[in-house]
């Protein structure tokens, strides 16, 4: 599948940071880094942009606030090498915490925004807009949204000045049926922007729903090294470029990364299929459950997982 | 999707054993047999049919045989409680060491043949019809297979008395636009037989592929527990289930033997999606220099692994 305007973000540094509060040295960052711009992907998602006042940097590593002091000392002097992107959480930043662009090094601010948010994710990605930001609004847990509500939402969305909107399976609950028939409808609702997708792997399905976005028209593709990120992960960065027959793409610097920079924390943080993660997709809910059950010390006990969480839900 | 003609084989004995040498003790054969059986799944394929001279049973588990006295250990005395299948390799099983259907507790024997040895499966599979069994005949790596042959294989197969003809990524090659575009020739070509599929998972794909598989018409469908199998593994169970809507499966069972059973051997053997195993299905190679690597010292080595099977190929 050969298509020029498809457009690839790697999501590692963002989303596998939710399992581990971005607490990533700057030689795993810089590392990832280089093996995108490599690669020849796009986007390198480094993290979120958020205000000194939301998290303690005690606790939380300095890719959940993504400072332009921060950012530098993984371009380092020279040009850079891939367009970076952060993802703004709302509530988390303020207006004034953003930086023109001019002043630090990121390309693009995507906005992640539950439906009832979509009015507040416009205004604040419009502000990024403003400040000389490409932006995207991704709309999380479409999979719980009413009809009603999406096409609402669809249609501020078409409104908005943001080029970009992403179809966003945050449980990991998608059938790529399901894909066919709402990225139909994005496209049908929203005719002047681009669509994106970002996909989770409860059902072992992260890639194969990328696929189905891709056949369908979509060309801006999330995904990880190795699939690393909350719960069950993400589309896999290296079967994504294997697929796409750009020959600008190269796995082999993936492949590296993941061996020097990813394998170590395999073993540290626990991502992937498992049948929790399995269960909350089936039943389309948010993963906390299978993730507070995953970071407990019975976590094979999946038998009393599945009960407590089917009852649950009778 | 509930469709009455879906017909699901669980093969976690029989390729789960590909990894072991078949060396599961009775009571994980049981557990298996019983949660396939509560689980509502139609078909156990419990081994191999092989003849004694082929094997040495001192290397080899029962169930690289299947002799009627093993079968009866596992199913009792009572009535079965799940039809239960074998495989049968070319070259391995003499016709005369196939008992007649009504002298053991099998009930379907698949013939896996190469697409040079359409004519001897054949022979083989209308043997075992005349010996009382159910039959289908499982063409391999189709993915290497080119057009001009596959057409005389299905021709050949059409005109068997082989009622259920299967589809095999045997290499976990297959994009689901390969499973659309063969499931599609195969209805054509074979328009009195039932279509099966039996995916292998090296890009994260079994599944997806086996729901492509699906949606162009396949009623046969092969599974196992928690994607057991050989290399990457297979399409795990425990996703197809939830994926069908018939009333009659239940998933309960089969986690509860996921935990019991799976999890110990997941310690012992190494299955499920790696990068070698990806770059080998990216290759359409036959997974064994992976598996190789993959029990080597050095499996976190990758990257040696993608710059040997790459250049090998260029």
């Amino acid at each position: 599948m050969f298509r020029p305007e498809i457009t690839v973000v790697d999501c590692t540094v963002r989303d596998g940071g939710l399992m581990n509060k971005w607490q990533f040295d700057d030689k795993f960052v810089r590392h990832v880094y280089r093996a995108l711009s490599e690669a020849g992907v796009d986007y390198m998602e480094i993290g979120y942009l958020s205000s000194r006042s939301a998290f303690d940097p005690k606790e939380y590593g300095p890719w959940r606030f993504c400072f332009a002091e921060d950012l530098k000392r993984i371009t380092g002097e020279g040009e850079k090498t891939i367009k970076l992107s952060a993802m703004a959480d709302i509530g988390r930043i303020e207006y004034d915490d953003i930086p023109e662009r001019s002043e630090n090094s990121l390309d693009l601010v995507r906005v992640a925004c539950y439906v009832h948010q979509v009015d507040t994710a416009v205004a604040l990605a419009e502000h990024c807009v403003d400040k000389g930001y490409e932006t995207t609004i991704n709309l999380m847990a479409v999979s719980t949204v009413g009809l009603r509500e999406l096409n609402e939402a669809l249609e501020d969305l078409d409104k908005s000045r943001v080029p970009t909107i992403y179809l966003v399976d945050s449980f990991g609950a998608f059938y790529s049926e399901d894909i066919d028939a709402l990225v139909k409808k994005y496209m049908e609702r929203l005719p002047d922007k681009t669509i994106g997708i970002h996909c989770h792997n409860n059902q072992q399905l992260a890639f194969a729903n990328t696929i189905s976005g891709i056949i369908n028209g979509v060309n801006f593709l999330d995904a990880t090294l190795y699939g690393i990120g909350r719960g069950a992960g993400n589309c896999p960065l290296e079967l994504l470029l294997s697929f796409l027959k750009n020959p600008k793409f190269d796995v082999r610097p993936l492949v590296r990364c993941i061996e020097e920079e990813i394998f170590p924390w395999a073993g540290k943080i626990d991502w992937g299929y498992s049948v929790p993660y399995m269960v909350t997709g089936i039943l389309n809910q948010h993963p906390r459950a299978a993730m507070a059950h995953m970071e407990s010390e019975h976590k094979e006990s999946i038998t009393d997982f599945y009960d407590a969480v089917s009852s649950a839900t009778e």
